[in-house]
Order: C-alpha cells, then sequence, then structure tokens
C-alpha cells in the first residue's frame, strides 16, 4: 500500500466494531500536502452519506486524504449521515494540517444506522497522531473480510509504481462491487488524466467480478497521486503505463476479493465470445454470472452447460442457440447447441478444480466479455442471513 | 383440472424418470375435437423443441390435446429434438383421432438430453387408452415439486368454469417462470379472445412470481376452450369474467408453485408503490425481490430494510430515497429512507411468520408493482448443486 512514495497511513480499532477490532483507516500524504486523485463510486441512487460527500470533495480534482472506516455504511441515515460524513473529514483535516474539502470519506458495513460519533471523535485525532502503516490501515477496512487485501504495480518501466488496499467480500456485482479500495501512486499527472485512467482500470477490474449481484450503497475507488517520484505523466505512453499498473493493482484486489467471497468454493472465470455486439456479450455473461442455478451447480461440481445455454438464452443477447459452443477449462461440453459427448471423467476433474475456465462462443459476432464469478454456498446464505 | 366439461385427462409411468414415477400426462377433448385453444411461452431464445412445436401447433388459434412429460425437457438437443416433440403430438394425435397439428406438446426436466423415445412410443398409446383423470395427469407433470397443483374458478355468475394443472417449484422468474401449466374451460369463444384473456391472466399471476429469477427454456401456459358449458363468451362484460376465472385459477397455481418453491421456507408478497412509471415500479420490485442478499434476510428473519433501500436504489427506478418507506406487514421499519425506530418485538414476531407482506413506497408518483417471492435456504441449493 505504502509502496508509493510520499504518503503515509494507519489502522486502529476506534470502537465502531465491538471487541476492540479494526476499524478506522487514514491514508494521507506525508506533508498533509493536496494532490491530484481521483474517483469511481457507486451508481446506486440510495448512496451513503460518505459517497456524496467524497464526490463533492473530490470536484476539484485534488485531495489530501482518505479517511476509511468499516462496521458502519453510514448508508440510509439521511441529512444526519451527511453531517457526520462531513465531520468524519473535518476531523481528518484538522489532525493531518489540511482542508476539509481536501478529505474523502469511505465508509462500509450496515446499512441504516447513525455513525457512533463519539468513537470517531476521539479515534481520528488519536489514529492520526499515530500513523503505523499501510498494513494496520489494510486491516481495518475490512468486514466480512477474512483476509486482508493489498497490492503493488510498477508503472510501466519507471520507478514509479501504484499501490492499493481493498475490502470486499460479497454484493459484488458490477458495477461496481460491494467494495472499497483506496489507492495511492507517485507519479506526476494532472487530475483528468488520473480519473480517465482509474476509470479504464475500474471497468475492467472491478466491474467484471460478480458474487451476488446486488450493487451496495458505498461502493467507492480513490487514488491519489503525490508526485513524489519525479515520473511525469504527460503522453500517450505514460497514460497507458499508469492506466496499465492502475489496472493491474484493482485486477489483483478484484482477485483477491472473488477468492474471499463469503462461502465461496470455487473461482469461475468466464468469457462469451462470438457475440454481436459488446453489450450482447456483456448481457450475456452478466446472466450466466448472475444465475443462481448455475452458481449451485459450480458449487456442486456439476457440468451442467444446459443450465448456462439457458441463461444465455434469456439474456436478451441475440444469437443462433445451435451455434453455440461451451468448454470447461478446455474441454468441449457443448457445440452447436447440443451434448457434445465429452469425456465425463474429464469433466469431472475439471469440476473438482478450485478456479475453472468456462468459454461460451455465441458465433455471432467478434465481441467479447468476460466475468469473474463464485458459486452459491451454504455459507453464504449464513454469513447473510443476520445483521448480527 | 376436468371440471371443465368436454375434456379428459390422464397420467401414467412409461419410463422417462426411473423407478416407476408418473411423467407422461394427456389433456384433450372427450371426442378428439379441435377447440379453439392459446398459449403463452417462454421468451428464451434457447426454448426447448416442444415450444417451438406447440408454438407451430397453436398458428390456427385451434387443438385438440395437450401432452405433457417430466424429467426430461427435450431442451437444447436440436433438430431432433424438434423432430421428437413432433412424434410425441403426432402419437398423441393418432390415439385420440386427431391430428398431429392440433396436439401441443410441453415437456420439462433436465436439459440437455435427448428424449427416451422408445418410452414414448409405448407409453403415449397406452395412456391414451386409459385416461384416467385429471388428478394423475396433475401428478405426472411434476419435477421437483412436492405436491400436486390443481385450481379452478367459475367464469362469472355462468356455469361454465375453468381448471387448470401446473408444475413448477424453482427456476421461477417472470416471465415466465420454470413451469407448465395446462388449462381447460368450457365456454365458447374465439381463439383471438381466449388469447387476450390468457395472456392477461399470466402478466397478473406468473409474471409476478420470483424464486430465483432464471427463466427456463420450456415455460409454457396453454389453454383449451370446448364450449361444452353452453355458455358465449361474446360482450365485454364476458370477457372481463373469462379473464378474472383465468386470473383466479393461473393466481392459484403461482401461489402453489411459490408456496412449494424448492428449499423455500418464506413466502414474501412484496408491493411498489408511489413509482414515477409503471416500467420503474416492475424495476424495482424486480430488484427486490431478485436479490440474494434480500432472499437471505427473509431466511434469517432478519427485517433489514436497509437491503430493500440499497435494492431499491440499485434497480434503475428514480426516486428520492430519503422519502422511501419500507413496511412489514404494515409496521413501518423505514420513514423517509432512514430508521423509523420500529418496534423491534412486533418486526420480529412479523419475520417469524411463514407469509409477510412488504410494502415499499417510493412516493415519486402513482405506479405500482407487485411481487411474489420466497427466501434463500441451505434447501435451494442442495436442490440444485447436481442434476442426479
Amino acid at each position: 500500500m505504502l509502496a508509493a512514495q510520499g504518503f503515509v497511513a494507519g489502522g486502529a480499532a476506534c470502537g465502531i466494531k465491538p471487541d476492540g477490532v479494526p476499524d478506522l483507516a487514514i491514508v494521507a500524504t506525508a506533508d498533509g500536502r493536496v494532490v491530484p486523485a481521483a474517483g469511481v463510486f457507486t451508481t446506486n441512487l440510495a448512496c451513503a452519506g460518505p459517497v456524496l460527500v467524497s464526490r463533492e470533495h473530490l470536484a476539484d480534482g485534488r485531495a489530501a486524504a482518505v479517511v476509511l472506516s468499516s462496521g458502519n455504511a453510514n448508508a440510509a441515515t439521511g441529512e444526519q449521515g451527511r453531517s457526520d460524513a462531513r465531520r468524519m473529514a473535518e476531523l481528518t483535516a484538522y489532525a493531518i494540517g489540511a482542508a476539509t474539502s481536501d478529505v474523502l470519506v469511505c465508509s462500509t458495513g450496515l446499512i441504516g444506522y447513525f455513525m457512533p460519533m463519539a468513537a470517531l471523535e476521539t479515534g481520528i485525532p488519536a489514529l492520526a497522531a499515530n500513523l503505523n502503516g499501510g498494513t494496520a490501515a489494510a486491516d481495518a477496512i475490512l468486514t466480512t473480510d477474512t483476509v486482508r487485501k493489498e497490492a503493488t504495480a510498477a508503472v510501466g518501466a519507471t520507478s514509479a509504481v501504484v499501490g492499493g488496499l481493498a475490502k470486499g467480500a460479497a454484493m459484488l456485482s458490477p458495477a461496481m462491487a460491494t467494495m472499497l479500495a483506496a489507492l495511492t501512486t507517485d507519479v506526476d499527472v494532472e487530475p483528468a488524466v488520473l480519473q480517465a485512467a482509474l476509470a479504464g482500470a475500474v471497468a475492467a477490474t472491478f466491474n467484471q467480478l460478480l458474487v451476488d449481484g446486488s450493487m451496495s450503497t458505498n461502493d467507492t475507488v480513490v487514488v491519489l497521486a503525490s508526485g513524489a517520484s519525479g515520473v511525469t505523466i504527460d503522453d500517450r505512453a505514460g497514460v497507458h503505463a499508469l492506466t496499465d499498473a492502475l489496472t493491474d493493482v484493482c485486477g489483483s484486489l478484484a482477485e483477491q476479493m472473488a477468492r474471499d467471497a463469503e462461502g465461496a468454493t470455487k473461482l469461475v472465470r468466464l468469457t462469451v465470445r462470438g457475440a454481436r455486439s459488446l453489450d450482447d456479450a456483456r448481457r450475456a455473461a452478466r446472466g450466466v454470472a448472475g444465475s443462481q442455478l448455475v452458481q449451485c451447480s459450480f458449487n456442486g461440481e456439476d457440468p451442467y452447460w444446459g443450465r448456462i445455454l439457458s441463461e444465455l438464452g434469456a439474456s436478451g443477447a441475440l444469437f443462433d442457440p445451435e451455434r453455440v459452443t461451451i468448454s470447461y477449462d478446455g474441454v468441449v461440453a457443448c457445440r452447436d447447441g447440443i451434448d457434445a459427448d465429452a469425456d465425463a471423467d474429464a469433466l469431472r476433474a475439471i469440476m473438482a478444480r478450485g478456479e475453472i475456465e468456462v468459454v461460451c462462443d455465441l458465433d455471432a459476432g467478434t465481441n467479447t466479455a468476460s466475468m469473474l464469478f463464485t458459486d452459491l454456498s451454504h455459507a453464504y446464505i449464513d454469513e447473510n442471513r443476520g445483521t448480527s
């Protein structure tokens, strides 16, 4: 997380969660300096207060810090929720010597509860006075996650890097997952370029991940660029290198989320190709990935391609079902829309794997879309039956 | 099922399913006579052979019989599947003394397997020679259903009736559920009027039922009208009475399906009202009903209205989240988009019920949509992990 120069970070338990579990993190420029920043946010109409406040504070494309909390989403909390999110920015700004409007706020957790502001009034200054590192920050934003999620990537062949931390383990859906990610980079870049690069990276990564199809109230990905490496992004090659590095980091974080998805035992890499249009490819991929029935089949290690074909057919994409090919890790189970008489032992061995690649070729065009999804298990239900 | 005059029916085990379980049904006019008929079919692009054949045979708005089978969907079976479905119609037509093009075919079961035609070559003539009643027919079309599904309703104040049988227990989704329904009525009616009345009944019933959001390859609802009651439908009042009777029967069958949904422990009657447009109302209702997270909450008896608000917000409907009210059996849990501080004991008691009514008022207009949905349970996963 702190591979990029020019940043400090830390995490602590401030009392949002019970039992002294870490629940508060700060990522800031080393000197409280305002630097170029960008963000991509949930499109949920019922988005949380912190999302609205962060959008406001990012309007000028600059920020000095991100304050992140877990355990309470500060969503469905109305004007008080927005006021509480602003106060979190203000407390952080005061502690690090920045303006309130230069602090972004991300919260994750239960919906419908007011933030326990007393805990934050003391917790934010205490944490800001003891920024104990990126690992502690990564730990403090987890909710039902079982493992910490961090990633780094070099920006092309330069000395500059992108680092990131994230949380996310369920309610994963395009666009976006129930997830938070805070990225840092030490390149020197204009805010508009940084925003475009981040948007491209998110589209290719977090937006292709689906666990249960729900889009949360709080999804946020933000990035701050310190410029401390001295590497300037000022030409097409530089933009590509930055976008690639952001995509690498976001991709790694998305994969870590999928592997940590609530109760999941399988990770499925789905590609729909041969679609008439990109929209058709995406609809079809999303239809298959989001199907409870398909997810159950993977849970049971059953190569039931008929359900995949049915979801392709129900997706709204246009194609001839009798030209469709469906394969599992390269073994063709369905050809021309009917059973391909595949080797049952080979399919059984593939379905027993933890990661499985499924390719659906619609043979109707040249467009492709990919999704990463997981199986549906008893443990997912257990995790989501109650809020306590 | 046979409450309507002028029909015969029966069911038997012909060997599609193992162990002598009933798997074949015929519903026919008493004398093999061709009568007005109508049908509503899945819009899945990968629809099964029987669906294509039934659509063809209904092109003239007339039919003499329906042959229904369970255990094998005859879907994803290509040209051979269509040929097999045509042969099922031919065998039935021959046995009852009608033309092949006057027989409709409905199959339900596993996708991707060719029909065991040897079993049908002997089974259809044997069943046609021994039409042992509507109850036997209703039993023979069940798949993962645990109970037989039948319903009847009077057509207005006349002596005419509508009867019906159905199967359906999972993959229930608008439009339509994974279900088959065969209806009979003894009114005298033009095919075009019958088709319009059936389409209206299906829109108000089967298309508002969601178990897992999957639309199958085989969904079919058909109706035959014998005219045997002597009641003629020839004016506006008559059309309304017929539509109402069809809606009653389809509604009862849909409710029976929801109660028998795979593994479900809760039946939720959801209404979204106050929507800006009918399309918004439907999107919002569908978004809530189809959410795995919402379904898990009901399984855990958790009145987590925040997830419902989040799904409304993610649905694409336009409204102000801070004007939304959400209630459970009349107890308001969320008002103006925030916690309404409801009596926790009252909510707990409501969530323990087997049937719960949820009303979401968007306060953005005057449009309403309803959905019937169920919770997501371990048993659902167990039912759908494997095909065997």
